[in-house]
């Protein structure tokens, strides 16, 4: 097994931790002794071993020697399971091959130099733009204190999300809604402005967690929503008194946030969520939700499907509220591909802040 | 020389009657003389030789058991130059080989019928869809009546042509842009609305005419459109006396229809452009002449250029008055090619009309 080998190895193990170990990193790593594996282990639930522990604890004296494969820089500090630099020096191992240096500032390349300063070689950026992409939430936590958002929208070619009567079923193909069902699975919650729910009384069954907002926290009871057995959290200003109590009797955790501006304070609602384990969020909407997360920065990437049909300006436009009142002002966007699926052409990429 | 690169040959020469045939067909033809081309022609104005007669005319004697491939199927009727069939016989010709039926009524099928009982072989249908694809606005013209249309968009990728405060200057990127200045320069006339005109003050430096669709004919002549040498033409409802006679001193040619409905007789437009030789026309906005052309279906095809930006809901959006009242009453679009401009993103292809 070659060291890239191993690394696909271990961001695959990393990947077993999804949905687990956040505010801490997937982290997965191999130890390698003449070019063979001996001990594999992942980071599998936040308070419980980090990944070059268990490898390490795998491998037994094999250690001793041997190149130590991770998808992320070891940690020199003293969290909940003890510094892992100390272990892999502890175990002898002669290399450590990271993808990334460690984005938290407690670690932040002194992992790496006290390995260093013990004689061990290391080698950094094997893969590291998909251990970058694996860890995109923990990284933009450790740095914001937010959760990362993903802004998805399923709009006609002429970007309107439902019709004049407010229908949008099914505005994109099979193909494009299987590809926001697996990303409704693989993040930590979905988010979703009350308009939204009202209208379209979406389930969301692929998602482990849904968070709506709204501003006045009346939401039917009989919602799809709050007949699944997932979590639901509706977030609400505070001093909504009884309607909370109705909330909470009708299954949902309830969030009181200080209202700010036109809504709810959403900076805040993201560190919660962020605090809560709910790193990597997927907004779907309303124009007015999303509008707000765009224009106020908090949106950090999109993913925008394009079925092959016109609405019309009659229809429900897909962000309300950008702010952008000429050209110049308009929110700039990146693309990082784009394709096609299906019937439909989908565009993703990341939100340029502070272009304007 | 191949009757396929004979024929690509057809195509090339074909072309260079663009923009001076229609209502006749771009034709090219090669005579072929023991696989050598001892002869070519293209039909270079309306009124002028035939691509056959002129391609035969140079081959003189080698003409005799010749093979000729030409793009279109030989005209058979007494036309203006007299029929082509006649003169392939007259001339000895072994073998025809063309790469469509021509459309057109008093021909479609006949000339080959005529050519085959007159012992001449015929092969129809080599790189048929190439030919189709030159000849899409004689094609539409022989079968319609009309003109084609196709309906150009830059818009920001939430589908808004302009910022709130009117400005669009520039959405798209340069590569776009020329882009859209071929297609000014490949089509007979651009169509837009005075709104448009009078928001942007464009020049479609480009464009060998403009058509300007107007409802009140209120334009100022100080507008860009008047200061170029190019053809000008502005469509009005009838009976604007004295506004009429402001736009002619302005140096414009004026077209009166009908009102009809909300705006003017759009399709009595489409028929006196194409009876003025204007075969081929891209509309190039507002929303609201779009719309119009869009859901009357007048519109034939579509490109439509994305831009990596977002304007919000209260930017101008692309279509109006699409009538599209619930996601079943949609426009349906079917997309021949789509791709990458720079940063921007193209799609292209033709209304599904009569779908919904």
């Amino acid at each position: 097994m070659t060291e890239r080998e191993a690394m696909e190895r271990a961001l695959e193990l990393a990947r077993l931790g999804r949905g687990r170990v956040f505010p801490n990193p997937m982290v997965g790593a191999v130890v390698l002794a003449g070019g063979e594996p001996v001990g594999e282990g992942f980071h599998a639930c936040c308070g419980e071993a980090h990944a070059e522990t268990a490898a390490l604890e795998r491998a037994g004296g094999s250690a001793r020697g041997s190149t130590v494969v991770v998808s992320l820089e070891p940690c020199c500090h003293a969290s909940r399971t003890g510094p892992c630099c100390e272990a892999l020096a502890k175990a002898g191992v002669r290399r450590v091959v990271c993808a990334m240096e460690d984005p938290d500032p407690r670690v932040s390349g002194r992992g790496i130099a006290w390995l260093r300063e013990h004689g061990i070689e290391v080698e950094t950026g094997l893969m590291e733009a998909e251990a970058h992409e694996l860890n995109r939430a923990y990284i933009h936590h450790r740095t914001t204190g937010r959760s990362l958002v993903t802004i998805k929208m399923a709009m006609s070619s002429d970007g309107m999300v439902a019709a004049a009567d407010g229908s949008s079923r099914w505005i994109t193909g099979p193909e494009s809604r299987a590809r926001v069902q697996e990303a409704r699975a693989a993040c930590d919650a979905v988010l979703v402005g009350a308009g939204t729910v009202r209208r379209d009384d979406p389930s969301f069954a692929q998602a482990r967690t849904v968070i709506v907002v709204s501003a006045c926290g009346l939401l039917d009871p009989r919602l799809a929503l709050f007949r699944r057995g997932r979590a639901l959290v509706v977030a609400v200003p505070e001093g909504l008194g009884p309607v909370k109590d109705g909330l909470e009797e009708a299954g949902a955790e309830v969030w009181e946030t200080p209202p700010a501006g036109k809504g709810l304070a959403l900076e805040e609602l993201l560190r919660r969520a962020a605090d809560r384990g709910l790193g990597d969020i997927v907004c779907e909407g309303g124009p007015t939700l999303a509008g707000e997360l765009v224009s106020s920065g908090l949106a950090d990437r999109f993913v925008f499907y394009y079925a092959p049909m016109l609405l019309g300006a009659e229809g429900l436009p897909a962000f309300r509220g950008l702010g952008a009142g000429d050209i110049s002002r308009a929110l700039e966007l990146e693309i990082s591909s784009s394709g096609v699926t299906g019937r439909d052409r989908f565009v993703e990429g990341r939100f340029v802040h502070g272009a304007r």
